[in-house]
Protein backbone atom coordinates (compact mmCIF):
# COMPACT_ATOMS: atom_id res chain seq x y z
CA UNK A 1 0.00 0.00 0.00
CA UNK A 2 0.73 3.42 -0.52
CA UNK A 3 0.07 5.74 2.75
CA UNK A 4 0.41 9.26 2.70
CA UNK A 5 -0.93 12.41 4.46
CA UNK A 6 -2.93 15.39 2.50
CA UNK A 7 -3.80 18.66 3.73
CA UNK A 8 -2.75 21.69 4.52
CA UNK A 9 1.40 21.80 6.98
CA UNK A 10 -0.04 20.36 10.77
CA UNK A 11 -3.73 19.35 9.60
CA UNK A 12 -2.76 16.66 7.88
CA UNK A 13 -5.43 13.36 7.51
CA UNK A 14 -4.17 9.83 6.63
CA UNK A 15 -5.35 8.49 3.44
CA UNK A 16 -4.04 5.61 1.04
CA UNK A 17 -3.78 5.68 -2.39
CA UNK A 18 -6.27 3.19 -3.93
CA UNK A 19 -5.45 1.32 -7.47
CA UNK A 20 -6.69 3.78 -9.98
CA UNK A 21 -4.76 6.44 -8.35
CA UNK A 22 -7.41 8.05 -6.21
CA UNK A 23 -6.70 9.06 -2.51
CA UNK A 24 -9.21 7.47 0.21
CA UNK A 25 -9.54 9.01 3.66
CA UNK A 26 -8.32 7.03 6.13
CA UNK A 27 -9.58 9.30 9.08
CA UNK A 28 -12.50 7.54 9.90
CA UNK A 29 -10.12 4.61 11.05
CA UNK A 30 -7.08 5.91 12.32
CA UNK A 31 -5.95 9.53 13.76
CA UNK A 32 -2.73 9.70 12.08
CA UNK A 33 -0.01 7.58 10.12
CA UNK A 34 2.88 7.83 12.75
CA UNK A 35 5.00 6.12 15.65
CA UNK A 36 1.89 4.86 17.54
CA UNK A 37 -0.21 3.90 14.08
CA UNK A 38 2.61 1.89 13.31
CA UNK A 39 3.11 -0.20 16.35
CA UNK A 40 -0.82 -0.85 16.82
CA UNK A 41 -0.78 -2.53 13.14
CA UNK A 42 -2.11 -0.04 11.71
CA UNK A 43 -0.77 -0.88 8.45
CA UNK A 44 -2.97 -4.26 8.69
CA UNK A 45 -6.21 -2.40 9.77
CA UNK A 46 -5.87 -0.20 6.94
CA UNK A 47 -5.27 -2.96 4.81
CA UNK A 48 -8.40 -4.69 5.85
CA UNK A 49 -10.60 -1.27 5.78
CA UNK A 50 -9.70 -0.89 1.80
CA UNK A 51 -10.37 -4.46 1.15
CA UNK A 52 -13.60 -4.22 2.65
CA UNK A 53 -14.51 -1.11 0.44
CA UNK A 54 -16.22 1.96 1.41
CA UNK A 55 -13.69 4.30 2.33
CA UNK A 56 -14.93 7.87 1.65
CA UNK A 57 -12.51 9.43 -1.33
CA UNK A 58 -10.57 12.59 -0.70
CA UNK A 59 -10.95 14.93 -3.55
CA UNK A 60 -7.75 16.23 -6.16
CA UNK A 61 -5.58 18.66 -5.79
CA UNK A 62 -4.56 18.08 -1.84
CA UNK A 63 -0.97 19.61 -0.49
CA UNK A 64 0.80 15.98 0.29
CA UNK A 65 2.57 16.21 4.00
CA UNK A 66 5.51 13.94 5.14
CA UNK A 67 3.88 10.58 4.92
CA UNK A 68 4.92 10.08 8.78
CA UNK A 69 3.84 12.52 11.57
CA UNK A 70 7.53 13.57 13.42
CA UNK A 71 9.66 10.50 13.69
CA UNK A 72 11.32 10.25 17.09
CA UNK A 73 14.43 10.26 15.15
CA UNK A 74 16.08 10.62 11.95
CA UNK A 75 19.22 8.96 11.34
CA UNK A 76 21.19 8.66 8.87
CA UNK A 77 23.73 6.80 7.33
CA UNK A 78 27.07 8.73 6.03
CA UNK A 79 29.19 7.91 2.65
CA UNK A 80 26.58 4.53 2.15
CA UNK A 81 27.84 4.56 -1.45
CA UNK A 82 31.70 4.16 -2.82
CA UNK A 83 31.15 6.92 -6.01
CA UNK A 84 29.73 9.12 -3.21
CA UNK A 85 32.15 8.77 -0.90
CA UNK A 86 34.80 9.08 -3.61
CA UNK A 87 33.36 12.10 -4.88
CA UNK A 88 33.86 13.81 -1.46
CA UNK A 89 37.34 12.69 -0.61
CA UNK A 90 36.45 10.42 1.84
CA UNK A 91 37.57 6.79 3.11
CA UNK A 92 34.77 4.38 1.75
CA UNK A 93 33.96 3.22 5.44
CA UNK A 94 34.43 -0.07 7.29
CA UNK A 95 31.33 0.56 9.40
CA UNK A 96 28.30 2.69 9.08
CA UNK A 97 28.52 5.98 9.64
CA UNK A 98 26.20 7.14 11.63
CA UNK A 99 24.61 10.94 12.65
CA UNK A 100 21.59 12.57 12.98
CA UNK A 101 18.79 15.07 11.89
CA UNK A 102 16.62 17.11 13.71
CA UNK A 103 13.13 15.26 13.60
CA UNK A 104 11.92 18.95 13.43
CA UNK A 105 13.46 19.15 9.76
CA UNK A 106 10.65 16.72 8.20
CA UNK A 107 8.16 18.20 5.28
CA UNK A 108 6.32 17.62 2.53
CA UNK A 109 7.70 16.19 -0.62
CA UNK A 110 6.68 19.31 -2.74
CA UNK A 111 6.96 21.92 0.16
CA UNK A 112 9.64 25.10 -0.28
CA UNK A 113 13.36 24.35 0.79
CA UNK A 114 14.87 27.06 2.60
CA UNK A 115 18.43 27.68 1.96
CA UNK A 116 19.58 28.70 5.31
CA UNK A 117 20.56 32.57 6.17
CA UNK A 118 24.15 32.76 5.61
CA UNK A 119 24.26 29.81 3.58
CA UNK A 120 26.43 29.41 0.68
CA UNK A 121 26.42 25.78 0.07
CA UNK A 122 23.49 23.87 0.21
CA UNK A 123 23.21 20.58 -1.24
CA UNK A 124 20.91 17.92 -1.98
CA UNK A 125 21.18 14.23 -1.10
CA UNK A 126 18.29 11.71 -2.57
CA UNK A 127 18.03 8.75 -0.36
CA UNK A 128 15.97 5.73 0.01
CA UNK A 129 14.27 6.35 3.46
CA UNK A 130 13.56 3.61 5.80
CA UNK A 131 10.25 4.07 8.24
CA UNK A 132 10.71 1.57 11.16
CA UNK A 133 7.68 -0.31 11.99
CA UNK A 134 8.56 -1.85 15.10
CA UNK A 135 10.64 -1.81 18.06
CA UNK A 136 14.19 -2.84 17.22
CA UNK A 137 16.92 -3.09 20.05
CA UNK A 138 20.50 -5.27 19.42
CA UNK A 139 19.04 -7.19 16.84
CA UNK A 140 21.15 -9.91 15.44
CA UNK A 141 20.44 -11.11 11.90
CA UNK A 142 19.08 -9.14 8.58
CA UNK A 143 15.50 -10.99 8.45
CA UNK A 144 14.99 -10.00 11.88
CA UNK A 145 16.57 -6.67 11.04
CA UNK A 146 14.17 -6.43 7.42
CA UNK A 147 10.74 -7.59 9.54
CA UNK A 148 11.14 -4.53 11.82
CA UNK A 149 10.57 -1.87 8.50
CA UNK A 150 7.36 -0.82 7.73
CA UNK A 151 8.33 0.84 4.44
CA UNK A 152 10.18 3.15 2.53
CA UNK A 153 10.34 6.48 1.15
CA UNK A 154 12.07 9.09 -1.44
CA UNK A 155 13.95 11.99 1.49
CA UNK A 156 16.26 14.65 0.50
CA UNK A 157 18.64 14.90 3.12
CA UNK A 158 19.96 18.70 2.32
CA UNK A 159 22.93 19.74 3.29
CA UNK A 160 24.59 22.26 4.07
CA UNK A 161 28.53 21.56 3.45
CA UNK A 162 30.28 24.88 5.23
CA UNK A 163 28.05 24.04 8.66
CA UNK A 164 28.82 20.32 7.82
CA UNK A 165 32.59 19.99 6.78
CA UNK A 166 33.86 23.64 8.11
CA UNK A 167 32.22 24.93 11.42
CA UNK A 168 33.51 23.06 14.04
CA UNK A 169 33.44 19.19 13.75
CA UNK A 170 30.29 17.38 13.93
CA UNK A 171 28.19 16.58 11.04
CA UNK A 172 25.21 17.08 12.61
CA UNK A 173 25.35 21.14 12.47
CA UNK A 174 24.90 21.20 8.67
CA UNK A 175 22.32 18.74 8.54
CA UNK A 176 19.57 20.28 10.44
CA UNK A 177 18.40 23.20 9.41
CA UNK A 178 14.71 24.43 9.09
CA UNK A 179 12.77 22.51 5.80
CA UNK A 180 16.31 20.12 5.53
CA UNK A 181 14.20 16.88 5.17
CA UNK A 182 11.54 16.89 2.26
CA UNK A 183 9.80 12.98 2.79
CA UNK A 184 7.26 11.42 0.67
CA UNK A 185 4.96 11.71 -1.22
CA UNK A 186 4.23 8.20 0.17
CA UNK A 187 5.24 5.63 2.99
CA UNK A 188 5.12 2.33 0.44
CA UNK A 189 4.94 -0.45 2.82
CA UNK A 190 7.48 -3.18 2.78
CA UNK A 191 5.55 -5.89 0.94
CA UNK A 192 4.96 -3.60 -2.12
CA UNK A 193 9.38 -2.62 -2.31
CA UNK A 194 10.06 -6.39 -3.45
CA UNK A 195 13.28 -5.61 -3.23
CA UNK A 196 14.60 -2.32 -1.26
CA UNK A 197 18.62 -3.03 -3.09
CA UNK A 198 17.65 -2.94 -6.91
CA UNK A 199 15.94 0.90 -6.83
CA UNK A 200 16.82 3.33 -9.41
CA UNK A 201 16.74 6.73 -7.54
CA UNK A 202 17.54 10.19 -9.26
CA UNK A 203 17.29 13.72 -8.48
CA UNK A 204 17.50 17.03 -11.00
CA UNK A 205 18.34 20.57 -10.31
CA UNK A 206 16.57 22.63 -12.94
CA UNK A 207 15.91 20.11 -15.10
CA UNK A 208 19.65 18.90 -15.12
CA UNK A 209 20.08 15.02 -14.11
CA UNK A 210 22.91 15.49 -11.07
CA UNK A 211 21.97 12.00 -9.45
CA UNK A 212 21.36 8.94 -10.71
CA UNK A 213 22.27 5.55 -8.61
CA UNK A 214 20.66 2.56 -7.68
CA UNK A 215 20.65 1.44 -3.77
CA UNK A 216 22.26 -1.78 -5.17
CA UNK A 217 25.13 -0.27 -4.98
CA UNK A 218 25.18 0.95 -1.16
CA UNK A 219 27.67 -0.42 0.92
CA UNK A 220 25.57 -1.38 3.72
CA UNK A 221 22.24 -2.70 2.77
CA UNK A 222 19.36 -1.91 4.36
CA UNK A 223 19.04 -4.78 6.29
CA UNK A 224 22.94 -3.93 7.68
CA UNK A 225 21.94 -0.81 8.09
CA UNK A 226 18.70 -1.71 10.65
CA UNK A 227 20.56 -4.83 12.69
CA UNK A 228 24.00 -2.21 12.93
CA UNK A 229 21.84 0.64 14.28
CA UNK A 230 20.38 -1.51 16.39
CA UNK A 231 23.23 -2.03 18.78
CA UNK A 232 23.87 1.53 19.03
CA UNK A 233 20.26 2.89 19.87
CA UNK A 234 16.85 1.54 19.93
CA UNK A 235 15.04 1.88 17.03
CA UNK A 236 11.23 2.57 17.44
CA UNK A 237 8.32 2.85 15.48
CA UNK A 238 7.91 5.94 13.63
CA UNK A 239 11.60 6.32 13.37
CA UNK A 240 13.52 7.01 10.00
CA UNK A 241 16.71 6.02 8.59
CA UNK A 242 18.19 7.54 5.87
CA UNK A 243 20.67 5.15 4.45
CA UNK A 244 23.22 7.43 2.43
CA UNK A 245 23.41 9.04 -0.77
CA UNK A 246 24.50 8.21 -4.65
CA UNK A 247 27.65 10.28 -6.34
CA UNK A 248 26.30 13.37 -7.95
CA UNK A 249 25.97 16.38 -5.22
CA UNK A 250 26.95 19.61 -5.56
CA UNK A 251 29.81 19.22 -3.41
CA UNK A 252 31.32 16.46 -5.78
CA UNK A 253 31.02 18.33 -8.72
CA UNK A 254 33.85 20.91 -10.00
CA UNK A 255 34.42 24.62 -9.02
CA UNK A 256 32.26 26.61 -9.33
CA UNK A 257 30.02 24.36 -7.80
CA UNK A 258 26.48 24.99 -8.05
CA UNK A 259 24.59 24.83 -4.75
CA UNK A 260 21.38 25.55 -4.29
CA UNK A 261 20.51 29.14 -4.45
CA UNK A 262 16.60 30.22 -3.90
CA UNK A 263 14.77 30.09 -6.81
CA UNK A 264 15.89 26.30 -7.75
CA UNK A 265 13.69 23.57 -8.53
CA UNK A 266 14.73 20.16 -7.12
CA UNK A 267 13.07 17.09 -8.20
CA UNK A 268 13.53 13.69 -6.73
CA UNK A 269 12.69 9.92 -7.78
CA UNK A 270 12.90 6.54 -6.76
CA UNK A 271 11.31 3.64 -7.99
CA UNK A 272 8.31 2.51 -7.08
CA UNK A 273 8.06 5.45 -4.63
CA UNK A 274 6.98 8.41 -6.34
CA UNK A 275 8.65 11.55 -7.14
CA UNK A 276 9.05 14.88 -5.14
CA UNK A 277 9.26 18.67 -6.50
CA UNK A 278 10.92 21.18 -4.26
CA UNK A 279 11.67 24.97 -5.09
CA UNK A 280 13.84 26.44 -3.00
CA UNK A 281 13.40 30.04 -1.20
CA UNK A 282 15.55 32.14 1.27
CA UNK A 283 15.04 31.44 5.03
CA UNK B 1 8.64 26.22 40.86
CA UNK B 2 10.48 22.98 40.54
CA UNK B 3 8.79 20.70 38.30
CA UNK B 4 8.61 17.17 37.68
CA UNK B 5 7.12 14.16 36.37
CA UNK B 6 6.09 11.04 39.20
CA UNK B 7 4.86 7.25 39.12
CA UNK B 8 5.81 4.51 36.78
CA UNK B 9 8.06 4.90 33.83
CA UNK B 10 5.67 5.42 30.52
CA UNK B 11 2.73 6.75 33.11
CA UNK B 12 4.13 9.74 35.42
CA UNK B 13 2.07 12.36 36.30
CA UNK B 14 2.69 15.89 36.75
CA UNK B 15 3.77 17.24 39.81
CA UNK B 16 5.30 20.35 41.69
CA UNK B 17 7.51 20.67 44.67
CA UNK B 18 5.99 22.83 47.30
CA UNK B 19 8.25 24.91 49.93
CA UNK B 20 8.10 22.14 52.56
CA UNK B 21 9.55 19.86 49.66
CA UNK B 22 5.58 18.32 49.38
CA UNK B 23 4.61 16.77 45.87
CA UNK B 24 1.52 18.43 44.50
CA UNK B 25 -0.32 16.59 42.01
CA UNK B 26 -0.75 18.86 38.98
CA UNK B 27 -2.36 16.38 36.83
CA UNK B 28 -5.85 17.86 37.14
CA UNK B 29 -5.21 20.96 35.55
CA UNK B 30 -2.20 19.76 32.85
CA UNK B 31 -1.91 16.65 31.35
CA UNK B 32 2.00 16.57 31.21
CA UNK B 33 4.79 18.41 31.38
CA UNK B 34 5.98 18.47 27.81
CA UNK B 35 6.42 20.70 24.63
CA UNK B 36 2.76 21.37 24.18
CA UNK B 37 2.74 22.34 28.15
CA UNK B 38 5.35 24.84 27.70
CA UNK B 39 4.05 26.18 24.87
CA UNK B 40 0.88 26.52 26.10
CA UNK B 41 2.14 29.27 28.79
CA UNK B 42 1.80 25.67 31.48
CA UNK B 43 4.41 27.51 33.51
CA UNK B 44 2.14 30.43 34.40
CA UNK B 45 -0.89 28.38 34.67
CA UNK B 46 0.71 26.24 37.25
CA UNK B 47 2.22 29.15 39.36
CA UNK B 48 -1.32 30.61 39.46
CA UNK B 49 -2.81 27.31 40.86
CA UNK B 50 0.02 27.06 43.15
CA UNK B 51 -0.89 30.35 44.71
CA UNK B 52 -4.44 29.39 44.53
CA UNK B 53 -3.39 26.60 46.59
CA UNK B 54 -5.86 23.79 47.09
CA UNK B 55 -3.60 21.29 44.52
CA UNK B 56 -3.78 17.06 45.90
CA UNK B 57 -0.65 15.95 47.49
CA UNK B 58 0.92 12.95 46.03
CA UNK B 59 2.16 10.23 48.02
CA UNK B 60 6.48 10.03 48.90
CA UNK B 61 8.20 7.41 47.37
CA UNK B 62 7.26 7.77 43.82
CA UNK B 63 9.60 7.14 41.62
CA UNK B 64 10.76 10.29 39.80
CA UNK B 65 10.82 10.55 35.48
CA UNK B 66 12.76 13.06 33.73
CA UNK B 67 10.80 16.63 34.16
CA UNK B 68 10.20 16.74 30.44
CA UNK B 69 8.39 14.04 28.95
CA UNK B 70 10.01 12.66 25.38
CA UNK B 71 11.81 15.55 23.94
CA UNK B 72 11.76 16.83 20.27
CA UNK B 73 15.66 16.86 20.08
CA UNK B 74 18.64 16.93 22.16
CA UNK B 75 21.30 18.96 21.46
CA UNK B 76 24.39 18.70 22.87
CA UNK B 77 27.34 21.23 23.13
CA UNK B 78 30.77 19.24 22.94
CA UNK B 79 34.40 20.66 24.62
CA UNK B 80 32.56 23.26 26.14
CA UNK B 81 34.68 22.97 29.18
CA UNK B 82 38.41 24.26 28.53
CA UNK B 83 39.40 21.75 31.40
CA UNK B 84 37.62 19.16 29.40
CA UNK B 85 38.73 20.02 26.01
CA UNK B 86 42.07 19.47 27.29
CA UNK B 87 42.19 15.98 29.12
CA UNK B 88 40.40 14.78 26.08
CA UNK B 89 43.33 15.93 23.86
CA UNK B 90 41.18 18.05 21.36
CA UNK B 91 41.64 21.95 20.77
CA UNK B 92 40.04 24.79 22.91
CA UNK B 93 36.98 25.00 19.92
CA UNK B 94 36.24 28.42 18.28
CA UNK B 95 33.02 28.01 18.13
CA UNK B 96 30.47 25.79 19.60
CA UNK B 97 30.95 22.15 18.72
CA UNK B 98 27.19 20.55 18.00
CA UNK B 99 26.35 16.66 17.93
CA UNK B 100 22.97 14.94 18.94
CA UNK B 101 21.79 12.15 21.52
CA UNK B 102 18.30 10.42 20.80
CA UNK B 103 15.40 11.56 22.13
CA UNK B 104 14.79 7.86 23.34
CA UNK B 105 17.79 7.89 25.63
CA UNK B 106 15.95 10.05 28.20
CA UNK B 107 15.19 8.24 31.72
CA UNK B 108 14.43 9.49 35.00
CA UNK B 109 17.38 10.84 37.38
CA UNK B 110 17.53 7.47 39.24
CA UNK B 111 16.66 4.72 36.87
CA UNK B 112 18.94 2.24 35.97
CA UNK B 113 21.71 3.37 33.63
CA UNK B 114 22.99 -0.06 30.95
CA UNK B 115 25.95 -0.38 30.25
CA UNK B 116 25.62 -1.63 26.13
CA UNK B 117 26.48 -4.89 24.87
CA UNK B 118 30.12 -5.18 23.72
CA UNK B 119 30.94 -2.35 25.65
CA UNK B 120 34.58 -1.36 27.47
CA UNK B 121 34.49 2.29 27.31
CA UNK B 122 31.29 3.41 29.21
CA UNK B 123 31.71 7.15 30.51
CA UNK B 124 30.34 9.58 32.41
CA UNK B 125 29.10 13.08 31.70
CA UNK B 126 27.52 15.60 34.62
CA UNK B 127 25.99 18.76 32.32
CA UNK B 128 23.31 21.62 32.99
CA UNK B 129 20.78 20.88 30.43
CA UNK B 130 18.95 24.06 29.36
CA UNK B 131 15.40 23.37 28.35
CA UNK B 132 13.64 25.65 25.42
CA UNK B 133 10.26 27.07 26.53
CA UNK B 134 9.12 28.92 23.03
CA UNK B 135 10.10 28.66 19.46
CA UNK B 136 13.78 29.77 18.61
CA UNK B 137 14.72 30.49 15.07
CA UNK B 138 17.79 32.82 14.50
CA UNK B 139 18.04 34.64 17.55
CA UNK B 140 19.88 37.91 17.13
CA UNK B 141 20.81 38.62 21.15
CA UNK B 142 21.65 37.28 24.28
CA UNK B 143 19.02 38.07 25.88
CA UNK B 144 16.11 37.06 23.24
CA UNK B 145 18.28 33.79 23.36
CA UNK B 146 17.64 33.61 27.07
CA UNK B 147 13.56 34.59 27.18
CA UNK B 148 13.48 31.14 25.35
CA UNK B 149 14.87 29.26 28.19
CA UNK B 150 12.37 27.55 30.53
CA UNK B 151 13.82 26.46 32.81
CA UNK B 152 17.26 24.06 33.51
CA UNK B 153 17.65 20.96 34.79
CA UNK B 154 20.91 17.83 35.53
CA UNK B 155 21.49 15.92 32.52
CA UNK B 156 24.33 12.85 32.61
CA UNK B 157 25.33 12.93 29.39
CA UNK B 158 26.26 8.84 29.17
CA UNK B 159 28.51 8.23 26.73
CA UNK B 160 30.40 5.10 25.17
CA UNK B 161 33.66 6.10 23.75
CA UNK B 162 34.60 3.57 21.80
CA UNK B 163 31.61 4.06 19.85
CA UNK B 164 31.86 7.83 19.71
CA UNK B 165 35.26 7.99 18.86
CA UNK B 166 36.64 4.63 17.25
CA UNK B 167 33.66 3.68 15.36
CA UNK B 168 34.08 5.25 12.08
CA UNK B 169 32.97 9.38 12.35
CA UNK B 170 30.27 10.86 14.43
CA UNK B 171 30.22 10.87 17.88
CA UNK B 172 26.57 10.10 17.93
CA UNK B 173 27.28 6.87 17.80
CA UNK B 174 28.29 6.54 21.17
CA UNK B 175 25.76 9.14 22.38
CA UNK B 176 22.30 7.50 22.00
CA UNK B 177 22.54 4.05 23.71
CA UNK B 178 19.78 3.53 25.26
CA UNK B 179 19.38 4.91 29.02
CA UNK B 180 21.97 7.51 27.89
CA UNK B 181 20.51 10.67 28.98
CA UNK B 182 19.31 10.78 33.01
CA UNK B 183 17.36 13.82 33.22
CA UNK B 184 16.21 15.44 36.26
CA UNK B 185 14.71 15.28 39.32
CA UNK B 186 13.56 18.43 38.30
CA UNK B 187 12.96 21.35 35.89
CA UNK B 188 13.55 24.04 38.01
CA UNK B 189 12.27 27.53 36.12
CA UNK B 190 14.69 29.68 35.07
CA UNK B 191 13.31 32.63 36.85
CA UNK B 192 14.92 30.81 39.99
CA UNK B 193 18.29 30.34 38.80
CA UNK B 194 19.85 33.65 39.30
CA UNK B 195 22.74 33.32 37.09
CA UNK B 196 22.97 30.06 35.06
CA UNK B 197 26.65 30.48 34.73
CA UNK B 198 27.54 30.02 38.51
CA UNK B 199 26.09 26.81 39.12
CA UNK B 200 28.53 23.99 40.99
CA UNK B 201 28.10 20.51 39.93
CA UNK B 202 29.77 17.24 40.90
CA UNK B 203 30.05 13.72 39.98
CA UNK B 204 31.42 10.80 42.38
CA UNK B 205 31.13 7.13 41.06
CA UNK B 206 31.00 4.53 44.00
CA UNK B 207 31.69 7.59 46.30
CA UNK B 208 34.79 8.84 44.66
CA UNK B 209 34.25 12.78 43.59
CA UNK B 210 35.50 12.43 39.74
CA UNK B 211 33.88 16.09 38.14
CA UNK B 212 33.92 19.05 40.32
CA UNK B 213 33.21 21.98 37.89
CA UNK B 214 31.57 25.28 37.77
CA UNK B 215 29.74 26.67 34.34
CA UNK B 216 31.29 29.76 35.11
CA UNK B 217 33.93 27.66 33.49
CA UNK B 218 31.96 27.40 29.81
CA UNK B 219 33.46 28.73 27.31
CA UNK B 220 30.24 29.59 25.65
CA UNK B 221 27.71 30.74 27.77
CA UNK B 222 24.03 29.41 27.79
CA UNK B 223 22.85 32.41 26.44
CA UNK B 224 25.64 32.05 23.50
CA UNK B 225 24.41 28.36 22.49
CA UNK B 226 20.55 28.99 22.43
CA UNK B 227 21.29 32.31 19.63
CA UNK B 228 24.13 29.96 17.95
CA UNK B 229 22.21 26.29 17.89
CA UNK B 230 19.38 28.91 16.63
CA UNK B 231 21.20 30.21 13.53
CA UNK B 232 21.35 26.23 12.39
CA UNK B 233 18.15 24.77 13.89
CA UNK B 234 14.93 25.94 15.01
CA UNK B 235 14.77 25.49 18.61
CA UNK B 236 11.03 24.31 19.93
CA UNK B 237 9.22 23.83 23.73
CA UNK B 238 10.68 20.63 25.16
CA UNK B 239 13.71 20.13 23.24
CA UNK B 240 16.60 19.95 25.60
CA UNK B 241 20.64 21.20 24.77
CA UNK B 242 23.14 19.75 27.30
CA UNK B 243 25.75 22.69 27.76
CA UNK B 244 28.73 20.28 28.10
CA UNK B 245 30.56 18.80 30.56
CA UNK B 246 34.00 19.90 32.95
CA UNK B 247 37.12 17.91 33.67
CA UNK B 248 37.03 14.30 35.28
CA UNK B 249 35.31 12.01 33.10
CA UNK B 250 36.72 8.49 32.76
CA UNK B 251 38.30 9.58 29.07
CA UNK B 252 40.83 11.68 30.82
CA UNK B 253 42.01 10.02 33.46
CA UNK B 254 45.34 7.90 33.78
CA UNK B 255 45.00 3.90 32.62
CA UNK B 256 43.21 2.00 33.75
CA UNK B 257 40.40 4.23 32.70
CA UNK B 258 37.75 3.37 35.78
CA UNK B 259 34.92 3.29 32.62
CA UNK B 260 31.61 2.36 34.15
CA UNK B 261 30.98 -1.70 35.03
CA UNK B 262 27.28 -3.10 36.12
CA UNK B 263 27.36 -2.86 39.67
CA UNK B 264 28.90 1.10 39.67
CA UNK B 265 26.72 3.83 41.40
CA UNK B 266 26.94 7.19 39.80
CA UNK B 267 25.53 10.23 41.52
CA UNK B 268 24.96 13.93 40.12
CA UNK B 269 24.88 17.09 41.53
CA UNK B 270 24.38 21.19 40.31
CA UNK B 271 23.88 24.08 43.05
CA UNK B 272 20.27 24.26 42.96
CA UNK B 273 18.67 21.52 40.66
CA UNK B 274 19.19 18.51 43.00
CA UNK B 275 20.75 15.53 42.45
CA UNK B 276 20.78 12.40 40.71
CA UNK B 277 21.59 8.90 41.70
CA UNK B 278 22.03 5.86 38.80
CA UNK B 279 22.97 2.32 39.62
CA UNK B 280 24.75 0.82 36.78
CA UNK B 281 23.45 -2.71 34.83
CA UNK B 282 24.52 -4.46 31.78
CA UNK B 283 21.93 -4.30 28.79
Amino acid sequence: MKLLRVGPAGEEVPAVLDESGGLLDLSGIVSDIDGAFLAAGGVDQVRAAVEAGGLPELPAGLRIGAPVARPGKIVCVGLNYSDHAEETGAEKPTEPVLFMKAPNTVIGPDDQVLVPRGSLKTDWEVELAVVIGSTARYLTGHADALARVAGYAISNDVSEREFQLERGGQWDKGKSCETFNPLGPWLVTADEVADPQSLGMRLWVNGTLRQDGNSKNMIFAVAEIVRYVSQFMVLEPGDVINTGTPAGVALGLPDPKPYLRAGDVVEVEIDGLGRQRQEVGQA
